[in-house]
C-alpha cells in the first residue's frame, strides 16, 4: 500500500496485515490470511480454531428485506461458514450487537432466537458479547471459536498442480435471490424463487460436510466460497501457489433464475454469500472420494483442477477455448 | 423485557440473554454476563478467557478528537482490560474493522501501528479479523483471547458481606479529559489538562496487576471499571449476592479537573473508561494485600467494603451519612 491513496482492494490490506504483523508463538498453528486461525492451546488434545465477520445494515443487509431471526441465524451461519473451511467443529460465540434507539425488545428476542437455532444445531454456544447503541443502523459481529477432531485441519495451502477442483452445492443461488429483491419481481407462489430466497435468508453452512472432509485425509487445501468464486479460488491459488482452470460446463449453476433475468453461470462465477466449500484432492485419490462420499451432504461437483502458475485463474468455455477469469467478486474495496 | 416497548437497559438484555441462552457445556467455566467467558479447551493445562468490544464512531469516539494510533492502541485497550478483570495473560486477538470509503491506507497503518504497539507490549497476538466497507463511520469490535496462569481465574462473584472493596489507580481521569474536550477547554501547555487527555486516549490496561492480584490467592472477586463505579459496582454486587458500601472520603479522585469545571467526586463515582480494577478482599487478608502489593504496580485505595443485601450500593458521605448511589454511570440503553 502506498501512504497517499484511498484504500485499495481487501486482500492487500491482508496481505499488509500478514507481512508487518503476523507474529510467531508456540500456539499459533496458522495466524492472518486463511479463513480461520488455528490455535493450540497449552496441552490441549485438540486445536481451537478462531474466526471472526461483521455484518453491517445496508451493506450486508436490509431491513426490509429480512426479518430479525433470519438475520441473526445468518450473522452465525457465515461464521460457521468459515469454521466449515477449516474443518472445525463449531464450539462457541461471541456476539457484538449494536443497535439504534429505535430497536423494540421483540426485534432482539427474535435476533436471538434466530441465531440460537442455528446455534443449537450445530452445537455453537453463546458464551458472551457486547451490547451498544447506534447512530447509523444495526451492526453485527460475530467471533465463532470451532475445535479440530484428531487435529485433522484443512487450510487454503497445500494445494498442488494436477488436483482436481471440487465445489459443494449449488452456485449463484444466493445471488439470484437478491436479484430477485433488488428488481422488485418477487412472486410469492414460485417454487424457484422461494429456493433462491431461502439460500439468501437461510444459508446452511457446510460444518458437517467440512469436518468429514477433513478427516478423510483425501482432501489436500479446501475453503468456503462467500464472495465468489471469482474472487475466492485465486485466494485458495495464491495460498497453495498456484494456479486454477475451471470448466464453465461443469459449474453446477442454479438455471432457473433466468427466469426472472440472470446469468446463471455469471452468478455461479461472481455472486456472493454461497457458502460452499471449495476443495482440492489429488487426482489419484479423486475416486475414492467420490465413491465414500455420503448422499446426506450436498451433493459435489467436479469443477477443474489446479494447474501450475502464482495465482492465476483460467476459465475453459465450451470447445476448449481458454481465458482468464476476471476478479469481479466482491471486494469492500475495490475502487 | 416486554414485547411491544422499546429497549431497556443493557444489564436487562443480559439477563435476558443469560436466562435464555446460558447453555452447559464441559468446555465452557463461565458463560455469559462476567468481563470475558472463561473456557477449558479438551485436556489443557490453562483456561481460556474470551472477550469482546465494540467501538463505534461518534458513539465511543470521534476521529476529530483522536489520532488513529491512538484509535487502534485504546481498541485493544478496552479489550485487555477485560483479560485483565480476570487475572488472565493476554495471548490473542481478532480485529473487525468497518471503514468508510474515504479513509486513507496511511489511516490504516496507523491504527494498527497502535493497536500492535500494545499487542506487543502485552503479547496479544493479532490472528485474524474482517474487513468491510462502512457507510456509516469507523466501526471497530475486536475480541481478545487470554491464558489463566495456574488455571487462577477471579469472576464478579465470590464477594462476600465483611470484604474490603479495593480499586487501582485514579477515577475520574478520563472522564476529565473527555470534559477538557466535550467544552473545547484545552490548555496544550497544562500538565494536568496532558495526564487527563492520556487517559483518555491512551488508557493503560492493567493486565499485569489483575494476573497478579489473581495469583496471590488473597482476591475473592473481581471486575474492570469501563461504565463507572455507580454502574459497574452493582453488577459486581449482583453477581457475588451483596451489597457494598462505599466512603467518598476514600476515593482516589482526580482533583486537578475542579481547574476545568469538573466535580472530581461524581467523575470518579459516574465517569467511564477508567479501566481501573476493582476488587474485594477479606478483611483477614487486606493487611497481608497491602503489604505485599508490589510499589511498581498503580497504587490500590481501600473504597469501602461489601455488606448484606442484594445489589444495593450505599455511599457514606463525610459526617457518616448513609445514601443509595444512584446509577448515572454509562449505559447504552438507558432511556
Amino acid at each position: 500500500m502506498t501512504k497517499t491513496t484511498r484504500l485499495s482492494g481487501e486482500n492487500e490490506i491482508v496481505r499488509f496485515l500478514q507481512t508487518r504483523y503476523q507474529g510467531k508463538s508456540p500456539f499459533v498453528k496458522k495466524g492472518i490470511g486463511d479463513d480461520a486461525a488455528v490455535l493450540h492451546p497449552r496441552n490441549a488434545q485438540e486445536y481451537w480454531v478462531v474466526t471472526t465477520d461483521m455484518l453491517l445494515e445496508n451493506i450486508d443487509f436490509r431491513c426490509e428485506w429480512t426479518t430479525p431471526w433470519q438475520l441473526g441465524r445468518k450473522s452465525l451461519a457465515v461464521n460457521l461458514s468459515d469454521l466449515a473451511a477449516m474443518g472445525a467443529r463449531p464450539r462457541f460465540i461471541t456476539v457484538c450487537l449494536a443497535l439504534p434507539a429505535k430497536t423494540t425488545e421483540s426485534w432482539v428476542r427474535e435476533f436471538y432466537a434466530g441465531l440460537a437455532d442455528l446455534g443449537r444445531a450445530s452445537q455453537a454456544l453463546l458464551i458472551g458479547g457486547d451490547l451498544s447503541g447506534s447512530e447509523s443502523g444495526i451492526q453485527i459481529s460475530i467471533t465463532a471459536i470451532g475445535e479440530s477432531l484428531r487435529r485433522k485441519i484443512l487450510y487454503r495451502s497445500g494445494g498442488k498442480p494436477g488436483d482436481l477442483l471440487y465445489v459443494t452445492g449449488v452456485l449463484g443461488r444466493s445471488a439470484a435471490g437478491l436479484k430477485l429483491l433488488e428488481t422488485g419481481c418477487v412472486h410469492p407462489g414460485s417454487r424457484r424463487q422461494k429456493e433462491a430466497l431461502r439460500c439468501l435468508h437461510t444459508p446452511e453452512p457446510r460444518y458437517a460436510t467440512g469436518l468429514w472432509l477433513a478427516q478423510t485425509g483425501l482432501v489436500r487445501c479446501m475453503m468456503d466460497l462467500s464472495d465468489g468464486i471469482s474472487a475466492d479460488l485465486p485466494r485458495l491459488c495464491a495460498a497453495s501457489k498456484v494456479g486454477a482452470e475451471i470448466s464453465l460446463a461443469d459449474l453446477p449453476v442454479f438455471a432457473p433464475s433466468t427466469e426472472w433475468g440472470c446469468e446463471p453461470r455469471a452468478l455461479a462465477l461472481h455472486g456472493g454469500e454461497d457458502f460452499e466449500l471449495l476443495f482440492a484432492v489429488p487426482e489419484s485419490k479423486a475416486a475414492r472420494l467420490e465413491k465414500i462420499y455420503p448422499s446426506a451432504f450436498p451433493p459435489v461437483t467436479k469443477i477443474g483442477r489446479l494447474v501450475p502458475g502464482a495465482g492465476q485463474v483460467w476459465v475453459l468455455e465450451p470447445g476448449n477455448k481458454r481465458s482468464p477469469l476476471p476478479a469481479l467478486g466482491f471486494d469492500h474495496f475495490r475502487p
